[in-house]
């Protein structure tokens, strides 16, 4: 990123709404940033993919991305591209990259008193074993458990995120997390902060529960300010949403993933599908 | 179909594993013919995706199983297909083609004993409307009521299918039903059938299920033996299948979807995210 390049947006893709968490604190901590963001409903989810299939959908959104605006950092918040396509990604572009996994594990390693880490997530960001490998970089010693809970997903997806059906589903995957010693339990997934209240209900006020994406708008802040790349607080930020399929079903449940209610997405053709 | 074409496998698509039920149900039926199934888990699932979307990848699919096989029919083994992209199917190929929906349609009229009808799917799928569609072309004064029931599918492939999270699910989506005088419910989703004693237990005695895949194993031995293209006992039949995307996955949960362990699924790239 050259010094003093604060006028280009903020890149961000996800494999479709997850990211918009991601997206959501980012623009609560640096709020005169214009962001450009990507859902790449077409192909969603990644959690299930490759990881050579993910590493090729992700370099096609961050080229979509560039396209589209002069990104001066491009923020990849979805947790599966940032467990696999990290390095092809930083290789490809000339801008900073920033993903979930790198400061989810600096954050789970802040909050740990201790105990084991448990990171959750897809199948796919789980089998992928980043955040192990993250956080065994960061601390040799530290015990890590894994669980995927691949329900977790559709169930944010379908609003059923404090009911019964979610404490049954969140008991089934983690309830034997406290006996085993966590102290710390790391939302591997985008969708996950969703479900937080039941999560939290279900591992007990021993468990402190990481969110990736507090932890990943921080990072992008104190890269912007070392840079000197902040924008400055005029003219007002814009931000607007693209998607590579389906923008009603996008926007029918953006605003829960965002907080607010989103920009109309703009549904485009990146060029994988053609 | 060329009358007496007897020597080639019947072609099977879905966007991923739930197809399995349906070539399961042929392969009873049809215990002398050759199967060659492709599941398009590159792009798995199809119920998010938009209409246009969905119709692309159907003709891809048929495609690349016309290439890899002188398929003699095509088994539309995915709903969603099903729903939107026949006529354009039809169209293509110089087969013929049979998808889910219209035998299931069939099939639910057969079991009304004049009640309403309910309708259970993916989101794309219902939202189609591809079902009501049919039974209203059948009979005009039919009731029918849709209930899209996005958790079934993850649910299926978890594995957790008769236990208290499948019940406290469907009986979320599903509990008023028999309230409403629903006599009859398709299970609009190739992944359902897994969910068939929960969902019975759910809905009671008083609704009856149907499962498409049998009766469209049905309609294609009906189509077979019209044009006397049904294969001989002999040479044993052969089955292939293949994937878009990670073969492991798919050979994880085919098992449990096709009633005996699959062959190994071979990956192919079918060009459209090339």
């Amino acid at each position: 990123m050259a010094t003093g390049v604060t006028q280009g947006p903020i890149g961000v893709f996800d494999s479709g709404v997850g990211g918009l968490t991601v997206l959501r604190a980012l623009r609560a901590r640096l709020p005169h940033e214009s962001t450009v963001y990507l859902g790449d409903t077409a192909r969603v989810p990644y959690g299930a993919r490759s990881a050579q299939t993910v590493v090729r959908y992700a370099l096609n959104n961050a080229r979509f991305l560039s396209e589209a605006a002069p990104i001066k950092l491009l923020v990849v918040a979805c947790n599966t591209a940032s467990a696999v396509a990290l390095p092809a990604l930083s290789e490809a572009l000339e801008v900073p990259v920033i993903g979930v996994v790198e400061p989810g594990a600096d954050a789970a390693l802040a909050a740990s008193r201790g105990g084991a880490v448990a990171v959750i997530g897809t199948r796919g960001t789980v089998q992928s074993g980043a955040y192990q490998r993250a956080l065994a970089a960061r601390a040799p010693d530290l015990e890590v458990i894994s669980q995927p809970c691949p329900l977790f997903v559709p169930l944010a997806e379908e609003g059923w995120t404090d009911d019964a059906v979610a404490e049954a589903v969140a008991r089934r995957y983690l309830e034997g997390l406290p006996g085993q010693g966590v102290d710390t339990l790391v939302l591997g997934c985008t969708h996950y902060p969703l479900l937080a209240s039941t999560i939290a209900g279900v591992v007990g006020p021993g468990v402190r529960l990481v969110d990736s994406a507090a932890a990943t708008a921080e990072a992008v802040a104190q890269r912007l300010e070392a840079a000197g790349a902040l924008a400055p607080a005029a003219p007002a930020p814009t931000h607007q949403l693209y998607v590579t399929d389906a923008p009603e079903a996008f926007a029918r449940v953006a605003a829960r993933f965002l907080g607010e209610a989103p920009p109309p997405p703009i549904e485009v053709d990146i060029g994988l599908s053609a």
